[in-house]
């Protein structure tokens, strides 16, 4: 028979994203609203096992739902990937009295809460918190809706110079594995073209592309790549190609890189991570564990971790067609 | 027997709401795709009886898709009510050779749309846009995503006053009837507070929170009123109650107005007028006709007008609850 | 003779302006340069008569620079202007063993400074730290140029409505005694006419001014206009007096409010900031005291308390031409 | 004896800068208060050969003071570089009837011009619009202070991942030859250290201050980088260079790039633009010619071409200082 449980353990890991700390504040909020306790734990699985806590009341958390990044800062835990490391961290989880765990990141984080739960019975519920998008079983991740957001502010600006100099402009945006930021992004830019993980439409598509472009009297191009674009080439090596085998072109390179992880988060993505942080909660007083709480048709789910991490990236055939007729 | 649809035309209505313009876009470049004309309405449906009217190509809607507001512009038009001045519209279309009609706006313009398609056979689709997401059978509108973020901002600026001076603040958002921007911004936002059309929490509930947020150390507060609040007092009216009773609190008043219509669309706003151009060409393309294309559970919809304007608006009952706990 | 200084105490009063904790840090910094001590004094001259005072290090100010309002917190002092007031204020900076004070504010701040500095020959230096760029003998004041953004910023969004719908918008922005907001950020936005305190204008040339743009084909219109403008009517009754005199007209009000103090400090105003903390400290070493360090043609400059809060407000002839010429 | 100016033409050269259609605008509403033709010229001097002129009223430059870029688009032109691209260039003035020019550009805009005025005894006036603030004798340029908010701006986002992390951030800006961006957007951002081209500090003090900054307590730092720096290394080996000479630093590379071109101009710019172009036209009507308005102590001034493009950029000892104190 399982324990009640009296104090709820919360920490950030992997890469950070806006709204984290929106989701921190609801669940230090929510074990106020339940009246149990809530200890902050420092750089993720790491601060676990080198017992870097905090206990958090609700003023702990005040003037945080509009800050970028996590105030309990995040870190890669090679110890934790270990069983000494997670037996260290179980430890120190019992001798703080700490009877469960929400831990908000995404699938490294999830990965690790899985094999945390199972070896030792101890009750985790993740909260997706990334801008990639890419955990199986919720429409959003926390973070993503500000990542297009800030993608798509910047390209406005890249646009300004774009059209003054009639230049054609590709930027590389976040994306290994899933061209979700790109797709969306690109089409709320109003990019010529994206390029993305999932298909390799191939080098010959884009120059013509390009050449039906400017026939079409348009004077100036973006192009979005995805980091992890199929085409064969890296963006600085695409610019090359383009330049080497269309005539007046002008192409320069933008790598928005890690501005794409910070800034204030969306109200979308408060709203979200604020819903998410007390559903997390809810869960876990429910006697649920090794589950993630998501967001489905704008209804809070519950999707077991496994099922969350196994995701394959699919293309969003509807999207792509948008992208396609909206660049017409 | 129908006609084939050859040329589409396009006009915004009502209020004005970030990403209408790229709707139009959308509905221009989606008729260049399928190879047929678009002619743009100015000035809503008094453009229509003006016969201001204006042939668009993909080139003509280039860098737009980032400008709030409407190029196409919009009007309230009182003789559109009129039987005498639908009949004029009519007129206008057949000798212009316009074979259907895309309306974007809200549930005033869908109102106008449903009799005019009934009256004169004319096929019309409406794109459900206003800052107010008030429209039925859909589960965004175009420009509200961005006019959320819009406040959250705005809050965010008086927060930063509100802290430096233990200081409380009243805010009025829009929101006639439906208190859906109060309630998301006012979680986003942090509100301490949020009073919305739908509910009457009383005056006596506000004191006692205010006393509870005190007590509980909070040295500041922002409460977010939306311009229907049903307390029975206009936001002046509450200052001043509010002052008068309790002691040691300096209230501020700030009305946001206008400028919540205003801005570059979100990422999301963007995107969904694009998806939702498109499916307005697509609809009108197959066949329907006197309804809406909507967005439910992520996907396209169509809404029979009739059911899109039916509406009467619910309280959200989860977010209610978030609202409450995050605010502890 | 002098005492040397060992340590420094930093205070805001007044209204909080965007940067006034960019001042605050550099200040704390310039303080562990020189190598002395720095004591934090929270809630202004209150807080220095209530003993609530914190020991400040280099780390006690990181990742502050961005943010608006003042960690310090600011209020109005009622006892610090009696004589008993700034008797138990001197005490307690004796007790506490602070040396020498730095005061970031506005007019009000400096008169109680410099009464202070005389009444107990304790030194003070003085920061101009306030929105409304009303101080003599500087050229620019922290927090107006984020100001002067925050205004256009909120205009610009006005404005995608005003041109979506033909309408004229009244946008009342801060400026009791002064109309340096108003004309720049009226000239910044693009506003048809500026309404000041220095200047009546009269309702007559309103009226026709905004005949004129009506009929040279502007289609919409913004006036700006400042708190204390003189033409003797509120800004609702303008609008009024508007609508009543002059035929299709839709008048809209906006106050900006609240929302013009907050937000994130431009990069002057943090530069700025900057340059004035550390300009202080060396000051208060140098000797110097009972005057502000301000900024003159880009240069630090020290200006006696007396004067810099003698000014009368002049209109900038030059910047009423620019606005007149610009909005033809 | 010189002609009576009655048709004036605007272009725009170089890199673009927000702010610019600001002061195209400007000199068209100037144009339009003294009663003279105003001629806007596309794509800078290129146009001028190609013939590329389109007359502009006050109602042409509506609704474009908020907007980034120029929308008479700018180019490199190579003939212009020739006796005889000039003298085509010319030809076309004379049978425009364009009797003299505003050029809105950088240095080489302003060596193209100076020679066109002498070879051909053409009026010409230059306003400085460019982000890198490197002409001799106005203390701004059009678009620095808004290309410092975009830089601040885009640092701030990476702040917040920094901090989450515990890394070190390089953050390249622009500025080839001049360090004003890195100096003031790095103090405004708060940088750790700050490159520069006009000062070669070495590896080894870079190291060391690292050090420091770690021994002090500080968990993440942000090192701004301008384009031209002279320490030898380009940005991905400087961050290869400090990854193997400090241990247990994570070091991410920005490189920010054409983001800092674009945008809504800021409030300054604006104003600055209005000012200028207003200056411009006030000077060819005056007989001035072969020379530049700028702004110095916040006062139009003249100067000769010869002397603006005339600079060598010397570093600003007391900015410096400034960054050194701020970021201990």
């Amino acid at each position: 028979m399982e324990q009640k449980i009296k104090n709820i353990g919360v920490l950030t890991s992997g890469g950070d994203a806006p709204g984290m700390n929106a989701g921190i504040r609801a669940v230090v909020r929510a074990c106020a609203y339940h009246k149990i306790k809530c200890t902050g734990i420092y750089r993720g699985y790491q601060g676990l096992i080198e017992n870097d806590f905090e206990e958090l009341n609700a003023r702990s958390v005040r003037n945080i739902i509009n800050r970028g990044g996590t105030f309990l800062k995040s870190a890669r835990s090679r110890r934790f990937m270990t069983v000494d490391g997670r037996a260290s961290a179980y430890e120190n989880l019992r001798s703080e009295k700490i009877d469960a765990l929400v831990v908000i990141g995404g699938d490294g984080t999830f990965t690790g809460a899985s094999i945390f739960n199972k070896e030792h019975n101890f009750p985790v519920i993740g909260i997706p918190g990334t801008i990639d998008n890419d955990i199986r079983g919720t429409d959003y991740t926390i973070g993503y809706d500000t990542a297009l957001n800030t993608v798509v502010e910047a390209i406005d600006k890249i646009r300004d110079t774009a059209n003054s100099h009639n230049r054609l402009f590709l930027v590389e945006v976040m994306g290994r594995d899933a061209g979700d930021i790109a797709l969306n992004a690109g089409i709320g830019a109003g990019a010529e073209e994206i390029l993305i993980p999932e298909e390799n439409l191939g080098t010959d598509r884009l120059l013509e592309s390009l050449k039906r472009s400017k026939k079409s009297g348009k004077t100036s191009s973006i192009i979005v790549v995805a980091e992890g674009d199929q085409i064969g080439k890296n963006i600085f090596e695409l610019a090359e190609f383009i330049e080497t085998n269309l005539e007046d072109y002008e192409v320069r390179v933008t790598v928005l890189g890690h501005i794409q992880r910070g800034g204030s988060p969306s109200c979308y993505d408060r709203v979200l991570a604020s819903r998410l942080g007390i559903g997390a909660v809810d869960a876990l007083l429910e006697g649920k564990r090794d589950m993630m709480v998501g967001i489905k048709d704008r209804k809070l789910t519950y999707v077991p971790f496994d099922l969350a991490i196994s995701g394959e990236n699919e293309i969003d055939i509807d999207l792509r067609r948008v992208a396609d007729i909206t660049s017409i």
